[in-house]
C-alpha cells in the first residue's frame, strides 16, 4: 500500500466535481436571476466559513497533504479568490499541483513527522495525520462547500460528491 | 500498513463525538425552550436525509466498511431511531461493534473484493472501497449531520469534529 492511492486520486477526482458544482450554481442563478457569486459568501451559520473558504480549505487540506507526506514545501495560494472563475481557477491550481505527484514520491510516507504550525512543534506520524486529520478534515470542509449549495437550492445530488468509483466487473475479481 | 487503522479508531472516535453533540443540542433545546427531538427531523434541504438518518447512515457505513474490508457478515441494524435516547443508543451499537475488530482481521483487506447490493455483483477492491467509497461517504454523513445542528443554532465548534489527535511531543519523534 501506498498512501499516494488514498491521497492524490481522490483528492484529484473530488476537486475536479467543484467545477460541475458552479456550473449548476451558475445555471440555477440565470434560471432564478441572481448573480451566481453572492453564494461565495454563503454559509450556514454565522460563525462558519462561507462557501468560498471552504473551498480554498479543501484545497489547501489537498496541497498540504501531499506535501506534508512527501517531505516537500507546500507552495503559498493566497485566499484571495472574489469572483467564481478565480474560484475555478484556484481549484485548478491545487488539481495541477497534486498532479505533480508520483507514487514514488510517498515511499516512506507512513512514518514521516508532519506538522502543521497549529502544533507548535509537534507531530502526527504520517499515517495518523492522513487518518485522523487530513482526511477528515479535507472531506469536512469538501462537504460543507456543497451542503452550503445545496441548501440553497443548487441542484446538486449525492452523485455529484461521490463520483467515479474504480468499481471492477466481475470477471476482473481474482477468484 | 493495516487497514485497521485507518477505520475502527476513527470511526470510533468520530462517532463518539456525537454523544457530545447531542449533549449541547439538548442544552440548547433546554436553554431556548423547545423539544431536542424536532432536530431530528432537521435538514438542509427539502430533498436531503434530514439529522437522524445523516447519523444512521454515518454508522452504517462503519459498520460495512470494517465488515467489507475484513469478509464478515454485518449485522443489520433497522433505521428505527426516533428519539436522541435511541439515537445515542443506535450510536453506542455501531462503536460497540467496531470494538469487536483487531488489527489481525484486516489482513489482505486492501486486496479483498468489497460489494455493496448497488454494484450489482460488481465489487471494489479492498483499498478502492475504502479511499473513493467507505471513507468519503462516511465522512459525507456525519459532517451533514454536524452541518444541520451548526445550522440550527446548536453551539458546536470545529473542534466537536476533528478531535483528539494522536500528536507526539517533539521527543517522540524518530531522528
Amino acid at each position: 500500500m501506498n498512501l499516494y492511492d488514498a491521497t492524490v486520486p481522490v483528492f484529484t477526482k473530488l476537486l475536479r466535481n467543484v467545477d460541475r458544482w458552479l456550473d449548476k450554481t451558475v445555471a440555477y442563478a440565470d434560471h432564478k436571476k441572481f448573480d451566481p457569486q453572492t453564494l461565495l459568501a454563503a454559509r450556514l451559520a454565522p460563525d462558519q466559513y462561507p462557501f468560498v473558504r471552504q473551498i480554498q480549505s479543501a484545497c489547501d487540506q489537498a496541497k498540504f497533504t501531499v506535501a506534508k507526506l512527501t517531505g516537500k514545501d507546500a507552495p503559498s495560494h493566497p485566499d484571495t479568490e472574489k469572483t467564481i472563475a478565480e474560484l475555478r481557477a484556484r481549484v485548478k491550481t491545487a488539481v495541477d499541483y497534486l498532479g505533480t505527484f508520483k507514487p514514488e514520491d510517498f515511499v516512506g510516507a507512513e512514518e514521516r513527522a508532519c506538522s502543521h504550525t497549529w502544533m507548535q512543534g509537534k507531530t502526527l506520524r504520517g499515517g495518523d495525520y492522513l487518518d485522523h486529520f487530513a482526511l477528515p478534515n479535507f472531506h469536512f470542509h469538501l462537504t460543507t462547500a456543497y451542503a452550503i449549495l445545496r441548501h440553497n437550492g443548487v441542484e446538486l445530488g449525492k452523485r455529484d460528491y461521490m463520483t467515479g468509483q474504480p468499481i471492477r466487473k466481475p470477471e476482473a475479481v481474482p477468484a
